[in-house]
Formats: C-alpha cells, structure tokens, sequence
C-alpha cells in the first residue's frame, strides 16, 4: 500500500527549495540509441519545445571528449528554454560545459565528495532506490534524488530491482529533497505517480527518446504533474 | 637520424619551469593487470622508496568510484615521498583525490577546457605524437606533452604508431614545455633516449608494473637521467 503523503499536502518534497521541485516535473534522459534513426538533439529540441524543464545527458558509451560535443551541443538550446542541463556521471564534463547538475549513481563520485569539487549552487542528483541510501544522499548535499526502477524497463537493462509505488513512496517520504521516479515511466504511470505518491516528478529515457511524437510526449508525461499543482493550489 | 639537440644541450627542455623537468624524469603508469598478482598500491610503494619521482593512476576499467578509492590511497605516499600524482583520464577524479594533475588524450577534455575547469597549478599532461598536436596542447595550457609509441608495446594495445626516436626528438624540439616518451621503454631505451634526445624523461608501465623487482627496476630506469643530469652540469 502506498502510504499518503504527510501533512495531508500532496505537493512534493523540497517543493520550497527555490522552486528546484518544480523543474524536476520531467528530466527527459538521453539515449542515442533510442533517439535512432532521429538524434539526441533533435529529440531535446522538440523536448524543449514541448516545455520539458530538464534534460540528462547520459551516454555511457561516449569518451569524454563526445560527451563534452553533445553537452555543448545542448548547453544553448537547454538554457535558452530555461531548461535544466545535467550530465550523468562525469562531473568534469558537466563543468566544462557549464550544465547546471550532475546526476550520479553507485559506481560515480560520492556526492559529498562532488559537493566539495563543484561550486556553489551546482546542482547534485543521486540514484537512491531505499530510504536509507536516499537519507545519506541528501545529508550529504544532493539536490535531489532519483529513485527506481519504478516500473520494469527495458532501455536500462542494468537497473535494480522494481521497487513500485510504495517503494518510491517509501524513498519520498524519507527524505527533505525532491525525488524524481525513473524507471518505465508512461503519460499514464506518471498520472498514477502524481496522484499517489509525494515524489516531485519523473524522469524518462525511451518515453520521450523512442516516441514517434517527442512533443506530444512530453505534453502528456507533464500533464498530471499540472493538474496536481492545480489542486493543491485550490484554497 | 635523430637531431642532435639544439643549442648543443642535452639538458631537457622545459627545465628552466618550476624544477617540474625534473620531476617528470620517470612517471610510473599503474596498471593492475600487470601488477597482478601483486596490487597496484604495493607496485607504488616499492617505486616510491626507490625514488620515482611521478606516479600516473591509470584503469580505463574502473568506474569513477574505484578509481578514486585507488586515487586516494595512492595520495598519501605518494605525497610523504614528495613524488607527483596524476590520474588518467578523469578530471573530477584528480581533483577529487587532490591528485597533482591529470593526463589527458584525444578521447578526453580538450586542454584548454580541462585548464578552465583546475585550479590554479594544477598540472595537465596531453598525449601528442606529432610536433602540430604537441604545440597546440602547449598553446593550450599543457605542462608537458607524453610522447610516444616510441617503440613497440604490448601493454597499451590502443596505442597509436610507433614513432621511434626520431619522431620523439621532432616533438622534443617543438615544445617549450618538458616532453616525456612512453611506448616499450626498457631501462637500456631509457639511456638511449636520455642520451640521443631532449626528451625530460620516461614513462612506463610495464617496465615497473611487471617487473620482478619494481624498486630495482626503477633505479635503472632513474640512472641515465641522472648521468645526464652530471654531464650538462659539468662546466
């Protein structure tokens, strides 16, 4: 069973963390291979377009040298929509390409050890998919964190085990930052995820990367997370 | 034919910079394969005490997280005897460890991206095999150019093409910065290129990793820049 957020509020998380929960709505991740026979950049333009509010650039298969092509390639577009850019993994490239963030997971930098490299106001997201690990994170200055598998996946044939809404439920509740579901997320999981959990968004890879209409993806994967902000506005 | 050296020195170029020429006489490349089935930090150790001057950490395998838990625990000897600390690659790594520097090739950061990204003295090392490349890292902001396949090995399969000594000395002679050769050095290579170019000095991994006596295999490696060292210092 899914617990009911606290404080009978169904805003997420961090929600007063300068308006960073709001931004984390939607984190389009990229995939090249997904993207085929279209490019990573073409899918974020129209990603941008459709008003997504944050992109990752994620490529484990690119050096470095690429990833910092593609990192700039987006930088402009990313920041003229006043979009969110982060690198997954390499904090090195995402400050050479002047990218907001850095999302890492398990095998990358400690955040606290990140922290202390990067400047100030440089944005920390952690792979966090137990409340504990979640906890540890924040306590040691991610921004937000990203929890899953939520759903069973295919374009990460490496994640963990399916946690589930409770499990995500779980991670939301257990910490003071935003936390982002990733993991076979759909316009309708999302809807799903809005309504019965305090996670403060989704993150996607194939949703978007692999839609026939990144666009009209985007639309509906952001849909839910606008009419849950309507109804905790109402008086 | 390799040129004699110009100005009728055989001192290395580069030396006039911060005494770093010298530092740069022998760099030990970690390999854990071939420390096997000894470890890297006790192949370290043992090149420590018998007086190498510069340690590079380098393992395209490991992720971000282990290469910086080697990083560190190659920190503190390599500091209390004096020696530098380079990582491979990996930018954030390096200075995530408070590593000396890094070194960079063609699938990493650019130079001068990597150069807007450290500290003020921080050391950044660039692979070159032609003079063009070599001048251009320097322009960049490279401290010293690693230079080579100078002759042929088995211990770096990715290596570019064996550019003998000559193609060394035409690199040597290019750059104001300190020029190291790397690429099948053997102590007897090391005194032939301590002898016939202005290359500052060797780097090796093999030559160390493998060997049977890793501390004796250092002091032969040392010998010829030392010998030259007594030869231009003589009136």
């Amino acid at each position: 069973m899914v617990r009911k957020p606290e404080r009978g509020s169904l805003a997420p998380r961090g929600a007063s963390s300068g308006g960073l929960a709001d931004r984390l709505r939607l984190i389009v991740v990229t995939d090249a291979a997904a993207a085929a026979p279209g490019t990573v950049e073409d899918v974020v333009a129209a990603a941008l377009r459709a008003g997504a509010p944050a992109i990752q650039l994620r490529d484990k298969n690119a050096t470095a040298a690429e990833l910092l092509r593609t990192a700039r390639a987006l930088r402009g577009p990313t920041r003229a929509a006043g979009a969110l850019l982060f690198v997954n993994d390499r904090l090195d490239v995402a400050l050479a390409a002047e990218a907001d963030g850095v999302h890492l997971g398990e095998d990358d930098l400690p955040v606290a050890v990140a922290r202390r490299v990067a400047p100030p106001g440089f944005l920390i997201g952690r792979s966090a998919d137990d409340p504990a690990l979640a906890r540890r994170s924040a306590d040691e200055g991610a921004d937000y964190v990203g929890c899953g598998t939520v759903y069973p996946t295919s374009t990460k044939p490496d994640a963990g085990a399916v946690i589930g809404l409770d499990g995500l439920e779980r991670v939301a509740a257990a910490v003071p930052v935003p936390v982002v579901a990733i993991g076979g997320i759909t316009s309708a999981r999302a809807a799903e995820i809005a309504v019965r959990t305090s996670a403060a968004g989704v993150a996607v890879v194939g949703a978007v990367m692999a839609a026939p209409d990144p666009e009209e993806a985007v639309r509906s994967l952001r849909a839910p997370w606008e009419a849950r902000r309507g109804r905790t506005q109402r008086p």
